[in-house]
């Protein structure tokens, strides 16, 4: 903590913490010597890492140099995955997204055929990439639970095929960086943090689409807890009352009954909806009916949203929120959803917990994800050690 | 971060986290010159915070001194304040206990008499301390909803009289020393996690007294929210089903009907077995006749264990905790509370997030408030800035 001297990659840490920072100034921050400075502040700029800017008022002579950090430097790739499309981005080393393409997969023809798909929507971006800089890493969101650690999904649900399957190391080895994996709910409330309330220290993501899945974000990190489960809202139990009738509660795919996800999910919707006569086979379908004002379909949406509501009320009251967004597939479809949580939290959560809480809808919707991913492996790849460790290998060194 | 030199608080951290540090050691890790290093060292060793200590292998001459954190420096007052008892200790400024002592009150006589009681305790204890060392601080929990950067209780729902009563500052006037104040399953938390679990992230304390209160701990430090009402699980909503038949569920002091405090808190139980015709008037009488082997309150107490556990298993799903410690005047009474919890959670968790998770009673049991309460008051007179405003106001700086 206290160690000196400085690396490459810690002192990028400083410039990019520092507006206007000059070779004085990172010297007092650092407690380094002028020439270690400059020999540290001249490999960054010979990788593309930092850049000279602007000018100083200065008591005379040649004005300092200001020195900031180039997130131009270098690219990587966001994938957001999803049941039945797939969304791969190109972002600075900011996390800003530079371009994007989105295309329909089936989840279910299994990760051969959708990551072939992904790796051509890569190479077709990173071609296409602004400047002449190189892949740093990349971030792949998942519509089932992930094993972090291993960069793999565990027992996915709505994924034949995809259990186990190492999709870090198939990314490692085809584009030969570092990769991240993780769960969508994840990098969704990642991306709207980023984007929205970065300012704010506790939020709760909703995806709301074909399953029900929540990201947690506490102090900018998303939450993982103990072993990479933390955020499962689908399967709270939900009460009889308000919102469903005695007996009603249907068995769900986990094997427990009165999951929040067997009555709000999107494939219970489809179930329900199917049941009344309509014709739908996708949560696709549902929001797309719910978008041209279908009445069953509004209904059954504000229903769900309700129950979502009961179980996002525990939730609010354990973990007390700032702000809890709602997005997936039918939180973006219509209003009605974001009604049904709002009236049921409002009511139920305490007024402590609800006395400055806003419950909102993604600001970035379909691009959530990418947003996510990209911020995600872009946090990884510049952490100071990843820096040096990258620099080592250069040539530029 | 990266700034130097370094203050004397800031070399404390160094010390306290190194064993066997030396001159030269320290000197490393901080970059500082060897004479900023014995400049700094001198004053911690002045005021009692460091000591010389041992004797270190050299390659000749005479072996260089070994510095360490001297705990003994300084004595905190940890209090813990409940519904029918107060136990006040002296803690060393590691956290550790030296004595206690607790006595019977009735927290509706207000702040005044409890307040008053507390005030005599902390005189006795620092009147007996060990050494002639200064009192660096104060923690003190109590039973009810605590707005943290205030210091006081708001709209308590058993403690008439204390709703916004300056506790914090009267403390911090009585006894001349910073002081922080924090709801009971807090500090309880935190007691629970250095005593036992602190090799682990996530922890989740229950406290099952008169009321249901949680604490909880992420990475070492109490988890509060964006309002510091995180850990509300006392009104979570039960559904009907197993444990409760239909229509049961009565209104809850919240006005909510179906929490889990209206039917599994100690006032509940006191309730219900009334209604029965068993002569109970505080959760203290119910733990009790537990202890006592009374079928029917070990029944009722099974029972809230169970309903308990249904709350547990949504926070268990959402959280993601490695253990889960159960205490209160009614969890430690009997195990049977701690059965019918571990009943439930195992049932009705993922499997993911039970897979690792320990479900055990509080090894500190009545003493678990008042070692959290001596730790969290500890962490922040020992933070760097604390230290040096500390040393700054003292003779002997």
């Amino acid at each position: 903590m206290f160690r000196a001297p400085v690396t490459a990659g810690e002192l990028l840490q400083v410039v990019r913490g520092e507006v206007g920072a000059t070779r004085a100034s990172l010297g007092e921050r650092t407690g380094m010597s002028r020439m270690a400075v400059e020999q540290r502040l001249s490999i960054l700029v010979e990788n593309g890492l930092v850049v000279a800017d602007g000018l100083e008022q200065s008591t005379g002579g040649r004005p300092p140099a200001q020195f900031r950090f180039n997130s131009e430097g270098g690219v990587v790739v966001a994938v957001d995955i999803g049941i039945s499309a797939v969304r791969v981005a190109l972002a600075d080393l900011a996390g800003d997204l530079l371009m994007d393409v989105s295309g329909s997969i089936s989840i279910e023809d299994g990760p051969e055929v959708v990551l072939g798909l992904v790796e051509k929507y890569a190479d077709e971006l990173i071609a296409k990439r602004p400047r002449p800089v190189e892949l740093w890493g990349m971030g792949i969101g998942v519509p089932g639970p992930v094993e972090f650690e291993q960069g793999r999904v565990v027992a996915p649900p709505f994924m034949p095929g995809w259990d186990r399957y190492p999709i870090r190391d198939w990314a490692t080895q085809r584009f030969g960086c570092p990769t991240v994996v993780d769960k969508d709910a994840n990098i969704m409330a990642l991306g709207e943090f980023h984007s929205s309330w970065s300012h704010l220290r506790h939020i709760l993501f909703v995806k709301a689409g074909t399953g029900v899945g929540c990201g947690i974000i506490t102090d900018g990190r998303i939450y993982r807890g103990a072993n990479g489960a933390a955020g499962d809202l689908g399967h709270i139990e939900i009460a009889d009352g308000d919102e469903i009738a005695d007996g009603e509660a249907p068995t769900c795919r986990c094997g427990n009954v009165g999951c929040v996800e067997a009555m709000a999910g999107g494939w219970a919707l489809v179930r329900d909806l199917r049941n009344k006569g309509i014709e739908v086979t996708t949560a696709g379908d549902v929001a797309r009916m719910a978008r041209a004002g279908d009445p069953g379909v509004l209904a059954a949406i504000r229903k769900a949203g309700r129950i979502l509501g009961h179980a996002l009320a525990d939730a609010v009251n354990f973990f007390n929120p700032s702000v809890l967004v709602i997005g997936g597939a039918i939180g973006q479809a219509h209003g009605e959803l974001l009604a049904g949580v709002r009236e049921v939290v409002y009511r139920r959560s305490l007024t402590l917990a609800t006395s400055d809480l806003q419950i909102v809808p993604s600001a970035l919707a379909e691009r959530a994800g990418v947003v996510g991913a990209a911020h995600l492996i872009g946090e990884q790849v510049m952490e100071a050690g990843a820096v040096d460790a990258r620099l080592a290998a250069s040539t530029k060194m």
